[in-house]
């Protein structure tokens, strides 16, 4: 989401969504076929991998360098950090074995959709990917969005109220993949999942939620993460709908 | 959604999401090619045809004719009216050309996920789609659903809070086909689209909104409706997110 | 191959394959999303399920007992016998259980692509998947086709030799199912498969096999007809590539 | 068809069709999708852009140019020439926008059906589709696989008898891309075309013939080379059907 609020602050809603698409999708993260079967071969949403990969292209920075420093400085307002840092091993193993990235990368080239260098902006990916969060920082970056971008404990406006609330809509019916419907149902609440076991919830205008289980479903979301935030959205009644 | 509610009522959640999931779908609604990709063959969500005709065939009636009763009272309660008629024109016009969805549902039956009688079925869902409703049914059909399932017009309890809640989640994740992720973007609400160019939205705790145009995109969903939803949703500030 | 020699004999080359294509399907020979998938949605071949349905909806008969009554005569005709009978036990069977096909039907129909009374077509195709036929019956058929029409036991021109040869054409590239690549690597003969465990071959200007043995392997094709069909192929040398 | 036959000489069949498969595809050439549908991700053939870079990552030597040059021996016996050279121009070309083969091999990498470095094994790929041959080139290399591997015009035994067999099958089930099935009826003699425009035939045991034509159809096959085969084929009786 760091990457999509960037995006949608620096080159506007139109822009971004001309590229990518806002539709949740019943079909793994990773998957090629998708984006072959349905032209015009544009991702179908901004937070599977292949949306990620072309959120990154977008960025209004020429070289992969300087797109992953306008990430990491947004990801530090959002969280309301000093800096954001990537951990070195993670970002080697996924630089290492992030060959099915490759392949969606190069599809998305093939059919004319990726500007620039594609191992550049795989690097700039492999790196965002390996930036780390602890539970804290997830619960922070989500109250920051779930303010309308205004960073809850540095007073920063991280990125505008328009920006925050597309995110969150976006969390809300694509954040935790093809589990994002059954999520909604359950916890009902906008939430992003990551590849690490960690989970960040918005609940507009009242709180952030961060958590962390390292022990993932078959859809890629935490177990331990899910069973608390339904947990905890049934006892503070924090449903969205 | 008035036989998802009905289900919910009578079946229970565990029964009904054991049939169908809650997967939005970036398909068209009509689609048998995502039935047979992916195993166990079960409608994505309930909101879609195939998922609609799963739901009808599980209601706890033997027969077809008493279904389709229960789904008329179902309809009149949350609309606040006497009784819900069909339109003879209509249903007959829905039997006449609806082979795709007889596709879906011999479909369905081949896979052995279809109980009982499949022209049976499909007859209750013709009716179904043929039940007439104008703009104010659908807004008090809305705002029941917003008032958790208490009907604003005539004070009766017309399906329990909890039946309401999952109904209004279903709708924001799947009540605009696959134009619903677009939809919470840009209006925000849970709202339902129908195929003769209704949409019914409910705005939890606030309202219900009926809209009605006979001009559809090729999604299927009312062009006019979803403008004047977007000019609502934005002066009275709706959304959910 | 019955109704695919009497179409192309009575209706000619090109009627019959613009309705149906000639492509051999890596998919099973029921699927219905290879159908959805590729506009404009006519069946790839006219020996899978959906190819064969269409073939005897093209037959320039208006009843169904008048089409199936030239199947019946076709096929004896090929098989150089006076009548060929269905098996009644399997007719009802396949009446009861054909539901995968009904929904095929279902899907030509709603595209626009068959013409005439779903169920009545069915009931013809199911009949004609009734037809009885022991091995020597198979042989004759792959024998009559082997010699381009000729039946070598009657003598009669059961079939044109133009209409032979392309139905070998096609018996050679999709009449093992999606296990036809392979059988033209193994065995190297056109032969067509029944769901029965029958299997009938024509080596060009030589001869006729046929085999019978229950067991399928996933594909549908007999276990025991592939084993001796290579077998004779590499003793006999007949292969055609 | 020159890396499968060397593939199938240093070897053998079996370890080359348990890396790809010999099903005929009804899909464009280059998908992605069918890949990621049909576990175990296995190249449908070895004729498609996956199955023949997938072949290429099979052939027993270590590094890319001791592949090439093996794959540039086994192309000048079978073509009858000295050596087999690339065009530089078209290798560049390919080399530079290549990306859809690309995307292939990582996927097949990221799977683990591909073994070695994907840029290198795609380098050879790109080589090996710019060996340039005219029309002549193409006929010997016919008439070699025609006449059991046996050169016609150097006679040297080019590769084995059976793996020229092998060799011709797939050619007349899988060697027009899509439209092998249609070539199958029109024409009936095992070709393999060429992204340049070439066709290269192989009439069992009587001769080879070349066709070049600069206008491909939507499948990739030469237009005029199609018309040439069809007339060639009926004048002088060249089917093995």
């Amino acid at each position: 989401v760091v990457s999509l609020a960037l995006a949608l602050d620096t080159l506007g809603e139109e822009k971004v969504f001309s590229a990518v698409g806002m539709a949740a999708l019943a079909d793994p993260f990773n998957s090629i076929m998708r984006l072959e079967m349905d032209a015009p071969h544009r991702p179908h949403n901004p937070l599977i991998n292949s949306g990620a990969i072309m959120v990154l292209s977008l960025l209004p920075w020429r070289e992969g360098a300087e797109k992953f420093k306008a990430v990491q400085e947004m990801a530090a307002r959002l969280m309301g950090k000093k800096s954001a840092e990537i951990d070195t091993a993670v970002y080697l193993s996924e630089k290492e074995t992030g060959n099915r990235n490759r392949a969606l990368a190069w599809f998305l080239k093939s059919v004319g959709n990726l500007e620039g260098d594609v191992e550049e902006i795989l690097d700039v990916y492999f790196r965002q990917c390996s930036l780390t969060a602890n539970c804290e920082d997830l619960a922070v970056l989500g109250a920051t969005l779930a303010a309308d971008g205004k960073n809850p404990l540095t007073g920063e406006q991280a990125a505008p109220p328009g920006v925050a609330r597309i995110v969150r809509t976006i969390m809300a019916t694509c954040g935790m993949y093809d589990g994002s419907g059954e999520f909604a149902v359950s916890v009902g609440i906008p939430a992003k999942s990551g590849v690490g076991g960690g989970i960040a919830a918005a609940v507009p205008g009242r709180m952030g939620v961060g958590a962390w289980g390292p022990s993932l479903d078959k859809r890629g979301n935490s177990v331990a993460g899910l069973a608390m935030m339904k947990q905890l959205s049934e006892e503070l009644g924090l449903r969205i709908y």
